[in-house]
This record gives structure tokens, sequence and C-alpha cells, in this order.
């Protein structure tokens, strides 16, 4: 293919996902395939010889599109959103075709410098205190990383260095591999499952607490832990504190679990991967009262903010904690500038990056923050008039309050009864829903997750729902 | 930004980008801006309104350019090259606009099945052995990681889980921590640098053990450490071949190593992250004689196979041993045909992945194997003239032979005089390369990575090269 062909095949493909997206409301959000449907429709190896671009572009409907489940449906209401923008998308095709490698500032100036500039924009928008940021001149400073399970990792795998320099400096004499043998993190029982995975990865036992009635981890808990485990030769080094978790959208209270880490030594990171891009919304900030108190704070823009995936925001109140953790500098990576402009390739697990900061910008100058906030207000005002439909038939309840554009509800009575409702509705596939538990009680979770939902999709998901609903129990 | 809006921008950006990548060879290979250029250009913060795309748009050539590092120059011999095509550009428009998070089977089949599918064409595209193919139906497998390093640590903490599961069997009043303090890995002086940082991110010592006067791990070396290392009270458990080092594209004799690994019930990791690709052709192939010893193998496509970075792909013998060591399983991602396809969130660090295997198929396609094969040959003859035009000044010496499409090249006598060489270049700006240290030997590295590299480019490399020298040894 020569530049040319691209040009041409590039202008068609536009074409098709503007028509893929713009009428996405037409599929099925759910496919109907069953594993193993691909290999059967494609060769068992690559051709010999090149192929033409029709005959590949064609094989998008016949091969691809039967088995996608359609996460910018308007009915697909799981999980929680992934961002997909106009803007985003024409960044990522300049991050393609620039195609540096971002690993140390003299390897693609511009893709760091951007990087550490619109962390800081970001920061200032959703209103992080300036101890985070870059431009404050202290040893802030924010950094993309993949997504927000690696950024919990970050987060663990800094804390677990920082913790071991100082009980080795207080305890010269003990091995330093026997006292990480010691070391305990904290997380809740609402916290993400990344929690303990991080665990299980750095080899650190991921202690899960239990949260109140309201789903929040409490201070109490915290402390009571910290107790035991330290009386049991424990050392505690990192707890995960959360704003929106994933079953409920709930929201630890850091201002009273922050005293409590920063008495104890204890590193805490704030996760906010989902809701963290309400805080550009100033009427949501009371929820990060208290961050300042943090060690690390991440929120996924590439979820709620029109980003595409991959964009985890993560932010250090002292990067020396990070860089100092894992730095092996070979010659080959060094260069005259390493004390002038950071090297991201020591802020997170990978060597390599993309160019991924081209998509935050693009993104907040095509929006403006005023933009930002209308989209995220009109989606958490669909989840608000959802609740208000399906509250008008009481055969539901609701165990929480809709939180963000979070709406979670369940049929009253047995949790059988709303497990069989949900498999009902994506079987049938016109609205897709995931589950959770909120302690004992087994919920369906409404995410507003489509920048192409409309009251009137709501609407229509909450009739299916309603009418699954009558072949489980009478209207 | 609406969909019209976004057609004539997303035409407008494909114009630059062709444009961008066709004229590349006009623009200075490094830029010349200094530490902090970026943050005068543009403003403080985010606008509060969003602005059009015009004033955007004007901006990347105003802000990006001047600080990018164009690895697509055809004088560009850094590092190792990064995969650029135009069709891989095409399906990561196509992956954006689908914008799926594949991290199990039902969030999107289609990006779970087609990666289960190219991983073993291209496995087979390689020569790869049958038993790491998904296709023959036993516990082998691939997946597409983000980088080499990632599936390094992958590697490493799949090695550590199964190694401790072994040990407890064993020795089931033994505390798993204590056994976990007491493991070694092994990677050699040439190994990639990540192979030291997987261990400090896993808490685990990486023993670097010497290569020979040809710079390869030999099997002595290897079996005198574990000797060395049991006696002390330490459990060797996992070793990083490298097929085509970073500093000089060496091979270590996998062959000769994977029998000690097996024998000793050590996990042999193959790092093919550069010269895997060229193992389309099958004249390379005996550097991959006794794969079939090792427990995983990765190369990277996003190198040298023309698929733009992140693709990295890595094979399992047992995908059991990754499945297993990081499973956690909550409720919300749950799913009904969770046995009958991978889901992939196990074999990763990371939750989140993108649809990337479509890069993997439409270059595949659209190259064919053909097409893939004459681009490795034509970049490794380059490097062959390289090295004879180079050859041809006796000034220069070769301490390693040229190895693929990388030549390691140094002006006779000591160290810096080449390391005042490569300063002159490199200030320059018009070929870009950085050094290496081979034992105590400062070389330099001149590897051929562009697409657009021509044998006019070589040439003028070579002569402004040998310009660069006469300032610091007469001709």
């Amino acid at each position: 293919m020569d530049s040319e062909q691209f040009r041409a095949a590039a202008h068609q493909m536009v074409d098709y996902v503007i028509d893929y997206l713009d009428n996405i409301r037409n599929r099925r959000v759910l496919p109907t395939v069953e594993p193993g449907y691909l290999r059967k429709l494609i060769p068992e190896e690559a051709p010999e010889q090149g192929e033409t671009w029709q005959s590949i572009f064609q094989d998008i409907e016949r091969v691809i599109m039967p088995g996608v489940t359609h996460w910018h449906s308007p009915n697909f209401h799981a999980y929680y959103p992934t961002g997909n923008s106009w803007p985003a998308m024409l960044a990522d095709i300049l991050s393609d075709a620039i195609g540096c490698v971002g690993f140390s500032w003299i390897a693609s100036p511009a893709c760091t410098e951007l990087e550490v500039v619109m962390m800081d924009w970001l920061g200032k928008l959703i209103g992080l205190p300036p101890v985070f940021l870059a431009s404050t001149g202290g040893k802030g400073g924010g950094v993309i990383q993949g997504t927000a399970s690696e950024a919990m990792l970050v987060g663990l795998l800094a804390a677990r260095s920082k913790t071991l320099k100082r009980l080795k400096a207080e305890h010269p004499e003990k091995d330093e591999k026997i006292l990480a043998s010691r070391l305990i993190a904290y997380s809740s029982d609402q916290s993400h499952s990344a929690a303990e995975r991080a665990g299980l990865l750095a080899g650190v036992h991921v202690r899960v607490l239990p949260t109140d009635d309201q789903l929040h981890l409490r201070a109490d808990a915290l402390q009571s832990a910290i107790k035991e485990d330290t009386a049991n030769g424990k050392i505690p080094f990192f707890v995960v504190a959360t704003l929106g978790t994933t079953p409920a959208c709930s929201f630890d209270d850091i201002d009273e679990l922050g005293p409590v880490c920063n008495d104890h030594l204890l590193w805490l990171h704030v996760d906010a991967a989902y809701a963290g891009s309400a805080f550009v919304c100033e009427e949501y900030h009371h929820y990060m009262k208290g961050v300042e108190r943090a060690d690390s704070f991440n929120f996924n823009p590439h979820k709620w903010l029109l980003v595409n995936f991959d964009c985890s925001a993560m932010w250090f109140k002292d990067a020396d904690d990070i860089v100092s953790a894992f730095n092996v500098d070979p010659i080959f990576l060094k260069h005259d500038h390493q004390n002038s402009a950071p090297d991201f390739r020591h802020w997170q697990i990978p060597l390599g990056r993309r160019f991924r900061s081209l998509k935050l910008w693009f993104v907040m100058r095509s929006y403006g923050a005023q933009g930002l906030r209308d989209y995220i207000r009109k989606q958490i005002h669909l989840a608000e008039q959802f609740h208000q439909m399906l509250a008008a038939d009481d055969r539901f309840e609701f165990p929480v309050p809709p939180s963000m554009g979070l709406v979670c509800f369940r049929l009253k009575g047995e949790n059988s009864l709303s497990e069989r409702l949900l498999k009902r509705i994506n079987e049938a596939g016109q609205v897709y829903m995931i589950p959770a538990k909120l302690h004992e009680t087994y919920i369906i979770r409404f995410a507003v997750c489509s920048r192409y939902t409309e009251l009137s999709d709501v609407q229509a998901s909450c009739e299916e729902i309603r009418r699954h609903a009558n072949d489980i129990v009478s209207a």
C-alpha cells in the first residue's frame, strides 16, 4: 500500500467509522456469536501474497462486526463507560503517524513535555491541589498510565520501595526480603479487584477491609486493622481508597482516612477511575476533600472524559518516590538532559510509551472546560431520569441511591429474581448490563455509558427491563 | 465537533500525516529544543470554551513538530525501529471507533477471538513450534502485551507463582513469603535492563551473568551460578535468554540453555523483542533452535514488523501457568463463556486492553508473508551495505560483525574518541544514533530503523559520520 492508496483507504475508513458510530443505535448491543465463531471465518494462516485493501475492508462487516459488543451503543449500560470522541480519534491518527516511543525526554521531547503540561491542565480542571502539579515547581507531577489497575500497582510498588528504604535505614541489620515479607496493604470489599491483583503481582498481602452499611471504608475499620496487624508482626504500608467504586459508585471518606494513613506512614492511593471525571464539575469537589493527604491520585479520562482508551491519569505528590524505586539506567538510554525533564519510563511499568497526551490536548481544547462539564452533567441527569422512571414501578427497589451516572436496582425479594431478570435481558441483547453484590445483596447496575445515549434511549431501556420483569413478577 | 466536522477534519489529518511521512526526509531527525520549550508555547490551563478544529490543527506544526524526534526519518538509527505502516494506521482508526475494552470474551468476542487466531498466524509465520499455538488444541497460546518489558515481567511473575506452588506442595510446612525471599532469577550482561527492572518490580533478585567473548550467555555460566546460588540457600527459578540483544544484537544459544533450565525446573523466557521479526525469513530460524524448551517466547511486531506501537507478541507453552497465577474474578467480570474462550485479562498486567489484533490482521494481509520477508531482507541488506561502506575507512573498527539491521562500530583507539564522535554527530542532528558498551568497549550503534531508509540515505549517513570523524582523527 503506497501513500496514495492509503489516502483513499483512510478516507474510506473515516467514512466507515462515522457511519458505524452515527448509526450504532441500529445494532444489537450484544453479539449473538458463540465462542470460536471467528476462526471458522478466516484462513488458518497469513496469505503468502499481499491482499488488496478492498478485500480487507469488506471483512470488517463479515468477520469483525458480528462479534463486537458495541460499547458506544446508547443501550450499553454495563461496566463503566469507555471514552470515545472525534477529537481523541484525530489525535490518535497523529500519534500513530509520529509513532515515537517516548521513554525518555530525548526520544521525543514533545511527547514528554506535552504530557507534563496536559497533566497540569487536567489536574487544574478537576480541582486537584497544587501540590500534585508540576507547574508549582515542587516534587509533584502527573503521568499517563495505561489503566487504573496499572496505576494501583505502580502506587503499591512505589510505596513498598519507600517503606523498605525507611525500614532499612531504621534497622540496617535486618534482611530486606524478610522485612518485605511482613508488609501488608489494605483495600475494601468495595474496592476494585485490581487492588487484590496488584498484591498478587507484587507478592504482598492485600487485606480486604469491610465497609460500613453505606459501603464506605471507615477510619475505625482501618485503624483496628492496623492495630491488629501490627500486633501480629505485620508492617502496614499502603491503602487504596476509592472515589466511585465499581459495584455502586460509593465514595470512601478520604478526609477521614487520610490522617490515619499519614499518622501511621501508610501510602494513600486514591482510585477515582470512573468518578474522577465528574470533578470537572465543582459541585462534586466535596468528594475530594482531604485529597492533599494522599500520596497518589488516579482517574481515567478514558472512562468518562471522552478520551479514547488508554489514558489513565495519575499524579504523585512526590515523584521522587516512583523515580527512585525502579530506576535502572543503561547507557543506551542515558542522555544529556536527564535532570531537567522527566524521563517517564521511570514512572511506569512498561519501558515504551505512545504519544497519548495529544488526545488530552485535542479533547480539552475541542470541548473546552464548559463542554466537558455539560457532558458529565447530562449523563448524570440521564441516570437520575432513569431512576425516576424505574422507581415508578414498585416491583423494583434501590438499595443505594443513584450515584453519578450509575443506578443500582433489583427486583424486591430473593437475589435469584434479579439474577433471572438480568439473564433474560442480556440474552435478548437489546440492553447490556452487569450485576454486582453489595455485601450480600445482588443488584443490577445501569450505567449511562455512551455519548450517544439520549432520554429516549433510557426510556426504551426502562421499558425493556420492565417487560422482562413481567415474565418473572407480575406487574 | 459533530460527525460532519470530524469527516472534514479527519480527511485533513490524513492528508497531513501522509505529507508528514512522505516528506520526513526533509526534517532534522533530532529537534533543537531545550527542556521546557513547550510550556511557553501554550496556555497554562484548558480553555473555558471549546476551540475550533483549525486552531488546534495549526498548533501541530507550531507546538508539537519542533519538539519531535522523528523515529521514521530515514536518518534515525538509534535504539531499534518502532513499527509504522499504512495498514496498521487504518486498523487503529477502526480500533478507536469500535473502542471496546477486551478484558473478557463477552466484553467483545471479536477482540479476543481475532487475537487468538492472529497469534496463531504470527506464530506460524515465524516458525514457532506448534506447542505454543492455540490451534493445536493443547495448552499453548499467544497474547498481545504492551511491551517486551511487560512480557518479561509477566513471564517472571508466572514463573514465581508456578515455582512457589511447587515448593508449597513439597514443603507445606514452610512460609510462602520466606520461600519467595529466596528466589533468584538470571539474565546476562547483554540482556535488556528491563530484566533487572522486572526483578525490582517483583521484589526478586535478578542476577546478571557474564557473557562469553562473543557476548553469548553460555550454559556453563548458568550452571555454575545455579550451583553456587543453590549452595547458598537460594532458589533459582527464572532465566531470560535473548535473541537479538539491545547492545549488539547478539544471540544466546537457547539450544544449549534450554536443557539446563528444564533439568533444574527453571522457567525459560526467550526475549526476541527486535530480532524475532526476522524469523519470518527461514534463513534465520537456526537462531530459534531449541525454542520448544522455552516456557514463554516474546517478540515485538511493533518494532520491526511494520505494526504500530504497541503490539508485543507473547506465547506460553502452558497458558494455565499465567491464568492461574493472578486470577481474581469478581462477579462483575464473570460471564457464561468463561471456559470456552480465553479471558485475556488474566494473561497480562493491566485489566483493560484495546483491539490491537486488528493491526496484525491488516498488516499481515496487506503485505503478505512475502512482503514482510522482502521488507526484513531489504533492511538487513542496507545494514550490510552500510558496514561495507564504513569498513572502507580504516579509522573505524567493528568489534562484532553486523547482525540483522544493526552495525556496531567505533573509532580505533580509546573509548573517548568514539564518545566525542557520537556527541558531535547527534549535536549536528542530521543522523541520530546511540551508544552501547560491549563489556568495556564503547561502541556506536547504527540500526536501520525507518521504512523510508534507502541506500542513498545510508550513504549520506556514512558520509556524515566520516565528516565528523575528520574533526577527531585525520583521514
